[in-house]
Parts: structure tokens; sequence; C-alpha cells
């Protein structure tokens, strides 16, 4: 149910003035057998998603999954079988298609992410650096690669940034006023940009310290200042290439919008594989 | 009011249980003026969407454009300025820049690939490989790059595939029977994967032939025989590395699945720079 | 799923604050069964949106289509039987014959027009003069009548009128204007008064010459002059009545906006044929 | 604001993916005057929603009413005057006249039954045969016209048919079944084909007794029997060619389909009159 | 399908977001049997809707109502079974009794007040103090208890209040212009609040006679004056400890904001009875 | 933007059909002003949602708030003045009180208990048993009172309850399961029902620790247990009568479902003191 909104008007783009070809070419009576093939390796992402795709144009269409989300599939493999009307599968093939082939490559740079995290016992997050309307599978996406999820949205968790220090006066005055109006359930999070201003966030009662934008050399400064008292995030400047060497300093959680906001989609294709009647 | 839908629900995404970081440490009559700023080189894309999400939160947010969709902005330049509440600046903040870096990215792409078809004479269009809400966004985005759009959606031109050949029997059949069935308007595009499928396309009467995933030497074969009789459009594999060596073919028009399904997002970043009373 | 809004809409206006009659007589569990039958001769359409409106008030009623859109169907013909809860039947009862009766009025015009337009070998089509939020389906009903549909939206292919030409300079100025901006999938249409315009749009390159409000006898002097170098649409001022003597002018296509914007609803209505348990 | 939902579905189905020939033509800056005339003589109706199309497309539109919704307007007249970017008055343009021409041509037909019914002493009121999405637009056309409303929706008053007749097992069982149930604030109309059916319904209490398809003279004598107990309405078979005749009967009310379901679209055009700047 | 929209609303404040505890703890394969039980003594209320909630968020779930609503329920007795997917039972749980606990709320009282109604041979009824969103489900809730329905929206019956009777200059004067503009369906009231207004509307035909905050003492002069000419409603100030005392004066109907606007929730919760596979 | 739907809901249910009444009393020229006025001592709450529930009805009605959310207001004095057409002001009136009765109602009773919390340093928070559609406005007027929220939505905070504990098989592998899944930001809450669960709570690690249906010694006892190594929230059966003793405790948290499930609307009316024009 909560997916329909992104759907109906991915849907919508595409198919609500009708598909001028196949509505000519196919009868509502032809049916079809249809495959989604990995057309290179790939961890596999969107399989739900898709399936809910094919049944929006048409309740009747039966989606068969061959893999499960999370899957590593290897090029050539086939991964859903569609079963139905062709004129539904076809009307539904791209818009399907462009959902996997983002999600597959978020879980698959995820999955990357992940194993370099693990081997240094450093959980790998992602931010709010989502698609617009995609929030919610872009953040399901970087799960199924084995990343987790920083906060959801501005409601879940309190984050504290330069704007926010500055309008209150201090870290303390900013942590202060916090405390005195929330509830007893959000972790509350500090943004720092050295050494200084991590002892102020230690002393303001902080449950996370963001260093942001920070050297491996003055990460591992901090973490020798925070002792534990603290989580230790790592934002900023954190890419494919330099996320080894992160890692290295040890900082509890590291943050990578580039789980989100950059993704080179996974080659993923529609088959027709059998014409039924 | 077109765009509503997409902003409406990237902001309810965030937004929709409020901002309880924001909430607190703001009064709603703390006012202050913030730029975006462009931290890379970039073809600046999105200030007309970035001005509604400011305004879809605050309609009083005052939001001056400092440069325009299609301008080279180098690092470091400010691009939009925003003026009123700081409360409804950082409650727009993220999903304004979420627009911006995606639009920005795709728009930058385009105008690499848009000079390199110039140079030869040739068109690059998209696909419907859009980002699923985005369709028209991403595509506007492709103009303003430089490059063109392909068809919008199912509904605005005839796309015979493989599929549709089979089911009605041939090309010829094909064409046929979608000129007995729809009006006047649309031109007709029929997918080819060899010379003798090009040959059959245009004794159809094809206004446009795809040659799908051919090879630059094949192009050229097929450019002889079809003599401008039809418009040829290039497409399958063709990637900003091997762009060039198929202008170099001069097919009328290359479609680039890459100008919107695999983006970099361009780095923008807002700064508060003043606060009012 | 692409016609669900304006069926909500439909039923909402209808049903949004409940049936006060129907709800107090009937409990949920009286059964019955209903037909919907012509009351005179007409072109049948709009069976898939009326099943469509029974199921939205209850998925339960099972839908028998006895006709399919586009039959010739006689006074006193079933067309539809409908069996489940007595209750579901009567709500959704008037929204179903609505948008039939509409429908039908449509198609059953249009299938006389098209009968004229073939005995000349004239394509007849539509106009954007549809009923705000039945575009589809009135352009629908148009082909179920044998009629053709001109552009569907403001997307699909180009127009370029009186205002676009002055805007743009002259005819050759506007054409130039939009063939350096568009892709290669949309074809041109220009609107001319006169045969001057007529050669400047031809000239240009348009696609499509449309003759606006022009005599049979100017159609005739056009169509010399455009020797099938253009499609020829005739525009403005065609009715029933005068219909046949423009096709004697065999023009292309004639678009006639009385299709879709004056429309005499057929007479159809439900009856109960059978009370169940 | 409750209009919202139909103007904002004609809109998107006309320019949700954009309108490829003015956005190419005109830069936002350009700005004219345009009106909208009467090509015909005809009751004015849609004045107001016609604005609101305009202000939904571009909120900087200046709309001024020349005439009013009621006034008896002549052919050549101007009604509305638009003031701003030429692009959004291009793209408002079909929306709005698709709406104006419809609810024109209501209150025009209506204005004609109105002084019939005047005459005689008669309240002419509509049904619900409406065009779906737009019950509201077309009761408030007939309204302008200068007839009536019948009931808006189901929940508004009772109205007991022949099957909730058949299902309560008389006219006094549903009448009674009715009483027990609801509340004091809405009427009870009942069904009647006969002068039996009309004194069961008085002897049950009926508020209003619907005469269907009676002849003029059954109406005299349902009439004289009825003397003033119950309101008596008219149903079924009136149209223009016999309303006279039934007025003459001197019914209290009669309810006409043909008031909203089949109506002559009355011509309306947009003109620019001016560019500015 | 009248009730999506506020089922929709419920669960995406709940749920948009994901539920980070369950959808961790259970596989979408785990599978348990669950009921909601009556916690306290209850007239029971919510049962559609409540199964409404569970298909929406699951429609493979299996709802089994062991009650209906209007039952007199124990404390302890189970109401509702549910069977599918353990994730599915405990997402929907809470906004499930959140409409249970209202509604039932709602009957409880409803059917206490409608008690004491009848002892009287008075008819309760309910008015527009509706929880925002809720009006229908409200209103049904009444009727559930045994207490009836004012008028569900400002277009279902007139309402003459003290501000149209300002404007309008009189009462006869608001009653006449009513009368020259409305149908023939609607009911006429008017509030009054002393002998002379009663004498006023009684003479300008009004169909219901609203006696506003007056003392049972001064219902009886009231009742004496209109003599069964129109029927009599009481409102303001009633209350569930002077009811009794305001039906002794005999009005015809006693409407009461405290059916809706105050109501006490009743204690109703889910339990998993049983885990499958 | 984010309160529009359920604005948008609650004046589509009493107004998408029209107000019968006033439409025929006023004309849209009729200008007045209005106040909304306490008629009880009350903590006032929903100044901006009536507001901009006026503005939907009217963008022009001009509202000036005497009073902001919060205050403590008497009996008699006005909290609110709006200004413009009386047609809308009386259109929005309804819809307007009922929010602002519902949401002071909640703001007063949480002052109430807030006042009894602050005596014994305890936080007093709400539930998530809000009204469906009204979650975030409910727990907006809970802060406005002086209490604070917990957990908004189940996407927020962790909470693990007797099901999830007994699907993972015990406290400390559902704490487990979820450190190994989730993010660094939200807190870990468990349910439990005896000192034995706190034990194995604490020593799973676990944020806050939830006392079920304790009593006030038993809290003792726990917390005792506890000993700060965790938050302690007690739950259940806490309500005005017994608050303070449990309160007397010392828990760090006392959640209470009263502070929204069972709300007295407090009473507020609109009164015209002037027309204008």
């Amino acid at each position: 149910m909560i997916l329909d909104k992104i759907i109906t008007l991915a849907l919508e783009e595409d198919l609500s003035l009708g598909d001028i070809t196949s509505d000519t070419i196919f009868t509502p009576d032809q049916r079809a057998q249809a495959v989604i093939r990995a057309k290179e390796d790939l961890v596999l992402c969107g399989q739900e998603v898709a399936a809910q795709v094919f049944h929006a144009v048409d309740a009747g269409l039966i989606v068969n999954l061959l893999k499960k989300d999370g899957d590593e599939v290897k090029k050539g493999e086939n991964v859903l079988e569609i079963t139905g009307r062709t004129l539904s599968i076809l009307k539904a093939e791209r818009t399907a298609l462009n959902f996997m082939q983002r999600l597959s490559g978020i879980a698959t740079v995820s999955r990357q992410f992940a194993k370099i995290g693990q081997k240094y016992g450093v959980m790998i997050v992602d931010t709010r650096k989502t698609q617009p309307g995609l929030r919610r599978l872009d953040k399901y996406s970087v799960r199924v690669g084995g990343c987790r999820n920083h906060r959801i949205s501005l409601a879940d968790s309190v984050m504290i940034k330069d704007n926010h220090i500055a309008a209150a006066g201090s870290i303390a005055a900013a942590v202060s006023k916090i405390k005195n109006a929330i509830g007893h359930t959000p972790k509350i999070e500090v943004e720092t940009t050295n050494i200084d201003e991590v002892r102020q966030a230690l002393a303001a009662g902080a449950d996370i310290i963001m260093l942001d934008n920070m050297t491996p050399e003055q990460i591992v400064a901090c973490k020798a200042e925070i002792k534990g008292r603290a989580i230790i995030e790592v934002s900023g400047g954190v890419n494919a290439q330099n996320l080894e060497s992160y890692c290295a300093a040890k900082p509890d959680v590291i943050s990578m919008g580039a789980l989100t906001h950059s993704i080179i989609a996974k080659d993923l294709s529609l088959k027709i594989v059998k014409y039924i009647s």
C-alpha cells in the first residue's frame, strides 16, 4: 500500500494517455510468458516493487520471483517470470525495469561498501540524499545490499548542525534546548568540525558525534578524545576510492551520500519467451 | 501545477512527521538569507523546481535566481538566494538540493554529449529510461543540456519492436496494422537488427528506422541502403566512451539511456549567509 | 489503473456521504441479478468502464459483458449483466450509466461520420474539445466508432497556430525554431487560412498542413498546390450536415470537434431481473 | 478548493507532459492580453471555473470578468479578459474553453426550459444524469440558467423506487422502514407508475410523489387525487419538444435528464488581442 | 471505496516510513492468528472499517467478524479474528484499534442516549461536530448506537441561523429567499431563540423549528404554540446529565453535539493467539 | 503543506456538494468580521490550523490571531478574528471549530498532566493512540500543553513487545536481531512485565525499559534494579485519577493514551461581530 503513490506516478507518466503501438498490435486476449534477465552481474533488488508494477497494470498477471532481493545474480540469469496478457506485460515493462535497474544499482554498490566496512568493524550508512519520491525504496536497497540506514526523515532523530548551533548560541545551548523539549526516544547527534567542538558535544551529552569532513588522522584523534562515550559517525568526502582509508581510522559509523545520489543503473531486460494461445 | 505531485511526495517523505530538530531550535519568527552554491563546475538545472520546493514549504519565502538553467557555473558560484523564515529554508533544503543535484547531473552530461553530436551533425536524444516520477524533469534537463527528447510516453509516437513484429507476423504486417488504426499525427518507428529488416521497414513506409545494437560499420551500410528515405536512429550500446565513433557513422539520431539512467549528482550546497532580525 | 481517478471522482460526488435510501432498505446480504439494456439503437461503448465502476463499488460483483464495445445494439437488447449484492448494484447504477450513455453517444455519431469518410477515402479525426476529465475515454469512444484520434495532448505533436506564427515572425521562422529544438519523433502541423500560407508551410517543411475554415472549393485549390507533399487536414465549421460536401473535396483528414463536444446521450437503463436469496 | 480535482484532472490530461509547441516558440517572458469571445448567442456560465483554470496554470495571470454567469451574451461579445504570460494563456486555453462551452450549453437550455416552466408555475429540476466528475458544475449551471436542482447525491433525500418497494414488500413497508431509521431532515419521495400506487404513497406519508412516465392526462388525474397533500413531481420522457404540454398539466415539479445529459456546446473562443513587452 | 482516504491517511501517518521493529524481527513468511478483544463492556462499532484497515495493509489477511456492529459486547469477549502474515497483522494493529475504540465509544454513548429518548418518544440526533475526516464514520456509529443523523453536510438540508436572518432582514425574508431558489427536496429548518421567533418561523412555512438553548419549560410553551405544524428540534446545552429532563418536554427531536465531539474511547486490544508455521 | 490532506478531507465532507443555505442567502460581495470566542476556560490550541482552514476555503480571508497556541484563555475571551466574505467565513466555521475544539481539549488536559509530572520530575508522554488522520496535530497539541511525544510512527524508534520477543525466542535474541540490522540512530525500547524481564532487557542493552501495567510499588523495585542504566518508562493503566501516585514512584517517563484517545472538546464558537459593506 505504501508504494502505491510512486508506482502510480511512474505509470501515469508513461501510460496515462495509452500505448498507441501495443494497443493497436495486440488484442486483450493474446497471452505470453516473459522473463526479466540480468545482462550483467549484480546484487538484485526491486523484485517486489516490480511485481507491484505489473499488478498495478493488470491484477491478472502472474509474477513468479526466480530470485530474491539481495541475491548475487550472474549475467544471463533470469530473475523474474511474468505470465498473462501480452499487452499488460509490455505496458508495465519499462516502468518495472526503471525501478529494478536503479534499486539493483544501489544494492550492488551497497554490498561492495558493506564488505569493506565489515573488514574493519565499521557500520556504513546512507543519508537523506535520495531520489525525490524514492526515499523508502532507496533506503530499502541500501539495507538489501548490506549497509544500514541513517535517519529516514527529519522526524526520527535529532541532528544538530552549524545553523542550529549558531541560532542557539553554542553546542551546549542547542543540546539543552532540545533536551528540554523532545521526548525520551530520539537520539541526539551533533555535527562537529574540530576537536574542540567534539569536546563541547561530549560535554553537552550528545548520543552521536558526527565528524564532518575530517581526515582519517583527525578521526583517530577525536576517537581518542571520545573514548566510547558517544557513537562516532564520520561524514563528508567519503567515496568508493577512499572508503577503506576512512574505515582504517575505525569510527563506529561512516555515512555516504554516494550510496544513493549517484547510481549506475544495472542492466536488466525483459524478453518474451513464449506466446500462449 | 504539473510538478506538484513529485514535489509533494518528496517533501512528504522527508517532512510529513515534522523536523524535530529545527522545530525545537528555531521560532517561526527567525529569518535568514541563504544561498545555494555550486561546489564543483556544472551545467545548472533545477532552478525553477527548487524555487517551487521552497514555496511549497512556505509561500512567503523570496527566491531569487542568480543563474538560469543551462548556465555553465563554476565551482564556488552562488546560483540561488532564498530569504525568509529560517525554519522554512532548512526544512526545504535537502529536498531542493536532491532535485538540483540530479537535474544538474543530467544537464552536465547532456551538454557534453550534445557537443560531440554537433561536431558530426548528429542529434543526440534520450530514452524512457528515466527515474520513476521524474520523467518530465529528467527530459527537461536533457534539453537544458543541449540534447533532445525521444518520445515522452507510450502515447506520443509509434515504436514497433521485436514483440510487435512477431505478433503481427512481419514488419509489413505490423506497420500496416498501425496505419489502418491510428490518426495522421504520430510518426512510425521500426526497430531493426540487420539490413534485411531495414529494407522491410523501408518498404513498409516507416518514418524512422532504428538500428539496434549495430556497429558503426553496419550503420554506414544501412545508411547507404536507406538513402534519406527514412530518419536513421542508432540505439543500444552507445556510451560516453564510444559516442564519437558512432557519431562518425553519421546517423541522423543517436538515442542514449545513459543520459538519464546513470547520473552522477553534481555537488551543490545551501549556506545561511545572514541572520535577519 | 489509468481510469481510477475519474471513476473515483464520479462515485464520490454521488456516494461519498452514503445512499440513505438503499442503505436503509437493503441488508448487505441481499443479492440480485441485474442487466443493462439499450432503450434505443446505438453503437455500444463503455462496457469496460462500467465494469470498473461496479468493481470500484464492490469487488465482489460479477460483471458479464453480453456485448462488446463497438457492437451495433438494437433497442431492447441486454448488454451487461451484473450479479451480487443488490445494495452495491444500485449504488453503482447511475454512475455506470452516466459513463455508458455518453460514450455510446460518441461511438454512435463516430460510426456515422466514419462511414461518410470511408466513402470518400477521408480519415475523420477528433480534436482536444473533450469533456474535462474524460479525454482518454472520449478519444477511445471515437476510435470504437470508427473515426481516429488527432493529438491526445499538447505534448504529442506540434501544432503551429496563428499566435505561434505571430510570435515567431513568420511560418518559416516558427517551423525553423521548432526544428532546432525538438526531437525527431513529432510531426509538425501548421494551421493556414489561405493558399499563400499553404505555400509558406510547404516551403518550411510542414508534415501536416491544416486548412482552417476553408470552403470545399478552397480545399480543392490547396490540394492542387500541395500535390501530396504534406498531409492535408481540414478543420473548422464541419458538422453532420455538411460533412459529405467537405469529404467530396478529398482532403486526407477532416477534424471535427462535434465528435466529442456536443453529445446526445444514448438511452440505457438498469433493471433487476432476479432476486437471489 | 472544491473544484480543484476536476480542474487538475483536466489540465493533467492536456498538459502533464508539456506543450511542445508553445514551450518552444515562447519564452516565459513574453506577455499578452487575450479575450474569450462568444461566437454565438448564449447564456454565459463558467466564468469562475475558467478563471480558476487560468490561475491553476499560472497564479500570476490577471483574469478580468467582463460578464457574469447568467448573463445573456450576444455573438461577438467579449466575456473574459486575461493578461499575463502568453505561454500560460495558451496552455490553459483549451481546458478553460472546454469547461465554459459545456456549462454555457447547460445554462442556455436551462434558461429556455425555465421560461416555459414559469409560464405555468411549474418548477423545472435536473437529475443525477450529469457528466462524471462534473456533478457540482453541471448542477450549478442549471441554477444559473434558472432551473433548480433535484437531489445532489444519494445522501441528501430519500427516493423510493421500484426495487426498494419490491424488496420491502410494499410502498407502505418501504416508507415505514425509512421513517424508522433516518433522521428528521430528509424528505421522502416515492416513485409511482399508476394512480393506485399514488394512493399508497399518499397513505404512507410520502412528502413527494413522483409520477413516472405518465401522460399529461394521467398527471391531471393523479393531481386530483393528491389534492395538495404531497408535492407532485413528473419525470420520464419529458424533452424540449413536449415540455410545454407537460407543464400544462400543472404538476409542482418536472425533472428532466436532458438538462445535463445531452448538451450542445456553445461556441466560445480565445483571441490574443495585444502582445505586451 | 468511500473510506479509502481516511484509512490511507491513518496508515500513512503510522507506517509510511516502515516499521523498523517488526520488519526486522519477522520474516514475511511467518503467520499467526490474532483476535481483537473487548477489555470493557461496550456497544461494538467499527468491524468493517477494521477489516478494511487489515486488508489495506495486506489483501491476503483473512478477517473473521465474530460479532457485528451494534452488538452489546461484554468485557473479555473476542470480536474479530485475523489470520495471516504476522508482520501485516502487527502493522495494522494500532490503526485498526484507533478506529474501533473511537467508533465503539460513540456507539456506546449513542445506545445510552437512544434508550432515554425512546422512553419519551423523542428522536435523538447528532450534529456536524464530528472529527475532521471522520464525518461519515462518526455518523454511522451514531446510527449503530440507535440515535439518528441530523444533516450530513451543508448541502443536504437548509438551516437558517442568526447570521442568515440578519443578512436577509427577517425570518420571513430568509425563508422566502430560500424557497425562491432551491429545489423541492430539502426541508427548511429555522433556528429560533424565543417564542416570537417561533411564530415567525411558523408563519414563514419552516418545516423544522429549532429551539436553541431553551429551558424545558420554554420548550413546552413553544410546543403549545406550534401545535404539530412543524417538527420541533431542541438544541444547545443538552448533555448526558440533563437529557432526560429535556426529553420530558417532549420535543420531536433533540440534537446533541456530545454524541460525537467528546468521546471516551472504549478499550479493545489485539492478541496473537496462535503462531502458524 | 503537510496538513493539506486532513484539512481537505474535512472540508470535503462538509462542503463538497455546496452549502445550500448560505449560497442562497449571501452574495459573494457581502463581507463581515467574525471572532472565535472561548466559551469556557481552556488551553488554546489550533490557531494555525484554523487559519489554514479559513484560507483553504478562501485565500482572501484575513485571519488575525488574538492569542497564540498554549495560552491559557478565559471564558469569554476572543482568540481569532476573521475578516472577509461572509459566505467564506460561514462555510469554514464548523470545520475550523471542529479542529480547535479537539486540539484545545488535548492541550488543556496535557497542561494539567504536565504540571503533575513536573512536580515529581517525571516526563509525561503520549502514545500512538491518536485519532486517524490527526497523528501530527494530536501530538502537536500534546506538546503545546506541556507533555512530550513518544515515537511518532512505527519508523522512528524500536519498540520490542511481547510478540516480538515470542518470535525471536527471548529478549536477548530480539534485541540482538535488531542491533544487527538497524542503523545507529534509533533507541531500542523493550516492554517488560516483571523484574526478571527487566533484568533481561538490561542485560541485552535496551536503551529504554517499559514497565507495563505495574503498580507503583513494582516500579520502585524495578528502578532500584535498573540504577540509571536505562530510561524507565511506565505505561498502562495510568489516568487522571492515579497519575500522581505513579509519578511518586519516580520513573523517568510515563506514557498515557488518555492524552489523545478520549478527549473532551473545549467549547469555542464563532460570532459575526460586524457586517462590512
